[in-house]
C-alpha cells in the first residue's frame, strides 16, 4: 500500500482556497508562477513517493541507536537525507543569497506536509534545519551567516535547536545552561539538554546546534537567555568541520513512536560558541525558530494523518467482510463515515495550515501589519488543529483495520503511535491554546474578528447558492462572536485560559467550515461541495460543545481541592 | 506512583448512583450487604494495589513469547495468576454450584475494572475464563459442566474464546473451521483461529478453548455455526489433564500494545471437542459469552483510564513548572482542565457501566424483561462509552506529562497503547453502535424511551435544588428524545447505520449527565456536585454535535464515489 503524495489536493487548495496568485502578484513572490508551484509539486511528490515512503517501516523496526557513542540511523536514512538535500528541499524557503530557493512558505509548508506523509521521523530533520536557517537568517550576524547557512541549505550540515533542560521544558526561562565569554569572541557553553531532536546524526557533515545559555550577568527568567550556535565540529579556516567540539550525546530517550529520529540528551562541557543575535535576547530569536516551526510541526500532524488515511483506505477497499455492494468494508456505512470524517478533517486543517503560511508570506512581501497579524493569530491554530486531526486521523485509522490496526505489520498503529508528540513538542497544545487567548488576543481581539468578518461576508455571499450550508456556518460564526466577546472582556487570565483549548478547537472547526465552503463555492456541483455538506452537518457542530467550555470559566475547573481530585 | 484501586468510588457508586441496595434486597443477592461489599472490595483492591499493579511494566517491557513452541508468560504473571484464582476472582460471578462466589455481576464488574486499571495485559486472562464459564453454565450439558467448572472456576485451568479467523472477523458467519462427528459423543475440530487473547499460558494445568465450527451438514452464515468445548489436554477419567489434543499455537502477534497479553494464531488438526449446546446454535452460546465479554471490556477501558488518571495526577502534583500557587503544573489552568475532565469522564463511564451491569443482575434476580431490556440497551453504550473514555482519558494523561509521556519510562504511553484494543475487540465500537440503533431499537425505541422518561424525571424532581445543572440535562434529554424520535422511524437501516457511533456517543453524554446529576442529588455542597457541575457545563453540551451527525443520515456519508474518496 504505498504512499501516493496529495499533490492536486494542493494545487487545488493553493488555487481555490487560499489565494495563492495574491502571493504570486507580489514582486518576492512573483516567480511562483502556477508552472512553478506545479513542477515544485511534481518532483517533491516524487521524492516523497519513491525515496521518504519506503523508509516509513524501517524506521520504526530499526530505530537510530548509538553505537559506542557514535549515532547510527535507521537503515536507509543517509541515502534519504541525501535526495532531500540534493534536491534542494531543505532550503526551499531559504533565501536566495545563501542558496536557498526562496519559494513561498505557502509553497514549502505543503511539501513539508507531503513529506511528513511519507516519512514523519526523517522529515523532522530538514524541519529542523529549516527552523535553524529560518532563525540565523533574522538574527545572526554576517559572518556567522557566511559560514552557516550555505552549508545549513546545501544539507551538507543539519542543525538542531536545544531549549529544554530536566527542570525547564513548558517554562522555557527556568533554565541553567552557562555561557561564559572566553574573550575571544566565542564563549564557553555548559549544561545539559533533554529532547533534542536529530541530535546527531550520520549523514551530515557537521550537527549546528542553537542552544539557549545564560551569560554570567543574565537576569534570571526568561529575559537572560541568550542564543549560540555550537557547531558538532568547529569550522576552520575554509569553513570545513575542522576539530572536535565539547560536546556530546549521552543518550537516546526511548520513545513510544517515531523511533527513526534520534532523540538526544546533549551535554555541553564548555563547548565553543558564538552569540546569535544580541546577550540577553535569545528568547525572542529562539521563537522566530519557534514559529515557523510550530507550523510544521501542524504539518507534520496533517501529513501522518494523510498517510494514515490512505492506508485506511485502502485497506477497506481490499479488505471483504459481510454483506455489502462491494462485499468490502469501505461500503458499510460506519465505514464510510470514518472515511469521510478523516477526509473532511484532512481538508478542514490543511485549509488553516496553509492560510497560516500564506499570511505569513504576505506578511513578508507586503509588510502590512495585518498579514502579521493574521500570521500569529493562526500559528496557535494551526498547530494544534493539525496536530490534533493528525492523532484523530490516525485513532480513526487504526479503528478502520479493526484488529489487524493493532498488529504492527499493518502499519496503521505506527501513524497512532508516531503523531501523539506533535501535540507536544514545539510547545504543547496547551501552551498554543494559551498564547492563543493570551498574547495573541491583547489586541483585543482584532484579529480574530478580522477573520469572523471574514466569514460572516463569505456566508453572506455564498447563501444564495447555498443556503444550508451557509446557514450553519454563519450561526456558528455568530457563536464564536460571542464567545470572543466574552473572552476579551475577561480580565482574570484564569478566565481564559481555563477555555483555552476547546475555545481554540471551536475556532478551527468554524475555520475549517469557511476554508470548505470556499471550495464548495469553487466546485458547487463536484466532490469538494458534497465533502464540504457533510463537514458543515456532522463536524462543524462540534463548535457547540467546545464554546461551551471555552465559556464556563475558570471556578468550575478549580473547584476541587487537590485532595477532592485525589479522592 | 502506585495504583491505588478506587475502592471508595465504587462504594459511592452503588450507594448513591447505581442502586445496589435494590440487588441486595432480592433473594438471589440477598448476602450481598454493605459489610460483604466493602470486604469484597477492599480484598480485592490490595490484590490490585499489591499484586497487580507492580506487573504492568513488566508485561510491557518482557513480552509474552514463545520459546520453542511453548509459551512463556511475562515475570510474575504467573504469581499473578495464582493470587487472582486463589482469591477466588476468577469465579466470583460464577453460580455457587461449581464453586462460584454466585457475587452480583455489579460487583464483579467493580472488581474487573480495578484489576483491569491495575494490569491490563494480566486481567485479560482471568476475564476471558470468566466468559466462557457464563458460555458453559448457560449452555453445556452437565457432564461438561462438571468438568470444566470447578477447575475454571477455581483457575487450575484457563479459558479462551476462538471466534475470529482471516476472512472471517466482524462478519462471524463467514468461518470456516470445521467440525466432524467421531461417533463417540466427540468431534474432530479443524481450522486456524486468529487473535485468540490467552491462547495459551504457563500458569494453568489446561487450557480450554471454546471454539465456533461447522458441522458437515450446516447452513452457510451464521446459522451453520456449532459451538466446542476443545482443551488443550483431554481430561482423563478423573476430570485430570491427559493426552495432549491436536491443537497448537502457531505465532504470536507483534502488537502496539498489550504485550503481556499473548495474542495467538491458533491450529486445530482434527482436535478432540465436545458439543457445546445443539448443533448449529453455536452463535448464541456465543454471544452469552461476548455479551458479558462486552461489559468486561468497557471495563478494562475505564480501568485503564482510571490507571492514567492516578499517573498523571500523581505527575502533575509533582512537577514543578512555571509560576503558580503551589509551583507544580496542576495549577495551570489547562492542566486542571485535563485532569477535571478526564475524573469526570471516568465517573460517567463507569456508571453507566456499573448500571448495564445492575440491569443484569436485577434480570437474573427478578427475571423481568425491562431488566433484560434495559441490560441489552446499554451494553454497547457500556462498552463503547467504557473503551472511548479509555482512550481519551490515557491520551489525555500523556499530554499532561508533557514530553515525558512520549517517552516509555513514564509508563503515561503505555496506558495508550494498551487500552486501544478495546475499542476494536468483543465487536468493534462500530459494529456496537450499530447493534445499538438496529437490534436493541426493534422494540421502537421502548428501553431508549425508558431511560429517557427516567432521566426526565430525575431532572423535574432536581430542579429546585439544582436548578442550572437540571435545565442543562433537561435539554440534553430533550434533543436525545427528538433524534430519537427520528431514527426509530428511519426504514432505511442506512440512515440509523451512518449516525449509529455518533447517536451512542449523545446517549453516552446525556446518561453521564443522569448519574452525575444523581451523584450532585446525594452530595449537595461537596465534591460530587461540584464535578457534577463540571460536566454538565463542560463535557454534556458534547451532545449537540453528536446529535448533529447522528440525524443527518446517510446520503452525506455516501455522496463521494470511491474515486472521490481516492483523490
Amino acid at each position: 500500500m504505498p504512499y501516493r503524495a496529495p499533490t492536486s489536493e494542493y494545487t487545488f487548495l493553493f488555487d481555490a482556497v487560499v489565494g495563492f496568485d495574491q502571493l504570486a502578484a507580489t514582486d518576492r513572490f512573483a516567480e511562483a508562477t502556477p508552472d512553478l508551484v506545479t513542477a515544485i509539486l511534481g518532483e517533491a511528490g516524487r521524492l516523497c513517493d519513491d525515496v521518504m515512503a519506503p523508509l516509513q517501516r524501517s524506521g520504526d523496526l530499526q530505530p537510530a541507536h548509538l553505537e559506542n557513542g557514535v549515532l547510527r540511523s535507521s537503515p536507509g536514512f543517509p541515502e534519504g537525507w541525501s535526495a532531500i538535500a540534493e534536491g534542494g528541499w531543505v532550503g526551499m524557503n531559504a533565501g536566495t543569497d545563501h542558496g536557498g530557493m526562496g519559494l513561498p512558505l505557502t509553497l514549502a509548508t505543503a511539501v513539508n506536509e507531503m513529506m511528513a506523509g511519507a516519512c514523519l521521523s526523517l522529515q523532522l530533520a530538514p524541519l529542523m534545519s529549516q527552523g535553524q536557517i529560518d532563525a540565523l537568517e533574522a538574527h545572526a550576524s554576517d559572518q556567522i551567516k557566511e559560514i552557516y547557512l550555505p552549508k545549513l541549505i546545501s544539507g551538507e550540515w543539519s542543525g538542531t535547536m536545544n531549549l529544554t533542560e530536566p527542570q525547564a521544558g513548558s517554562d522555557v526561562g527556568a533554565l541553567r545552561s552557562k555561557a561564559e565569554d572566553n574573550g575571544d569572541g566565542t564563549y564557553a557553553i555548559s549544561g545539559q539538554k533533554i529532547f533534542i531532536s536529530w541530535g546527531d546524526n550520520d549523514f551530515a557533515e557537521n550537527i549546528v546546534h542553537l542552544v539557549l545559555a545564560r551569560l554570567p550577568d543574565a537576569a534570571p527568567g526568561s529575559k537572560g537567555i541568550s542564543l549560540f550556535v555550537v557547531p558538532k565540529f568547529l569550522p576552520d579556516e575554509n569553513g570545513n568541520p575542522g576539530r572536535a567540539n565539547n560536546l556530546k550525546v549521552v543518550s537516546l530517550e526511548h520513545k513510544m513512536g517515531l523511533h527513526g529520529s534520534p532523540t538526544c540528551v546533549m551535554q555541553y562541557d564548555g563547548a565553543t560558541g558564538w552569540l546569535v543575535g544580541e546577550p540577553h535576547a535569545g528568547l525572542a530569536a529562539m521563537f522566530t525558530m519557534m514559529n515557523n516551526a510550530r507550523l510544521g510541526v501542524g504539518g507534520q500532524g496533517v501529513g501522518a494523518g494523510e498517510g494514515a488515511y490512505q492506508h485506511a483506505l485502502d485497506y477497506a477497499l481490499e479488505r471483504k467482510q459481510g454483506r455489502s455492494a462491494s462485499g468490502a468494508i469501505v461500503d458499510h456505512a460506519d465505514v464510510r463515515r470514518m472515511l469521510m470524517e478523516m477526509k473532511a478533517d484532512l481538508f478542514a486543517s490543511r485549509a488553516v495550515l496553509l492560510s497560516c503560511a500564506h499570511a505569513i508570506d504576505m506578511h513578508a512581501a507586503t509588510g502590512r501589519a495585518d498579514h502579521a497579524a493574521r500570521a500569529a493569530f493562526l500559528t496557535p491554530i494551526a498547530k494544534v488543529f493539525g496536530t490534533e486531526t493528525g492523532m484523530k486521523v490516525s485513532e480513526t485509522g487504526v479503528q478502520v483495520y479493526g484488529g489487524m490496526g493493532f498488529i504492527e505489520e499493518s502499519g496503521a498503529a505506527q501513524y497512532y503511535r508516531d503523531v501523539r508528540v506533535t501535540a507536544i513538542y514545539e510547545g504543547t497544545n496547551g501552551i498554543q491554546a494559551m498564547d492563543l487567548v493570551g498574547r495573541k488576543m491583547l489586541d483585543g481581539g482584532e484579529a480574530a474578528y478580522a477573520l469572523i468578518d471574514e466569514i460572516e461576508t463569505l456566508a453572506e455571499s455564498a447563501r444564495s447558492n447555498h443556503p444550508n450550508m451557509t446557514d450553519r456556518l454563519w450561526q456558528a460564526n455568530e457563536a464564536l462572536r460571542e464567545a470572543t466577546d466574552w473572552l476579551v472582556t475577561q480580565e482574570d487570565m484564569q478566565n481564559r485560559f481555563a477555555g483555552a483549548l476547546p475555545y481554540l478547537r471551536a475556532f478551527a472547526r468554524v475555520l475549517g467550515g469557511y476554508y470548505h465552503l470556499r471550495a464548495a463555492v469553487a466546485d458547487p456541483e463536484g466532490p469538494r461541495a458534497k465533502l464540504a455538506r457533510f463537514y458543515m452537518s456532522r463536524l462543524l457542530p462540534e463548535y457547540q460543545g467546545h464554546l461551551a467550555a471555552a465559556t464556563a470559566g475558570a471556578d468550575g475547573t478549580f473547584a476541587l481541592s487537590l485532595d477532592e481530585l485525589r479522592a
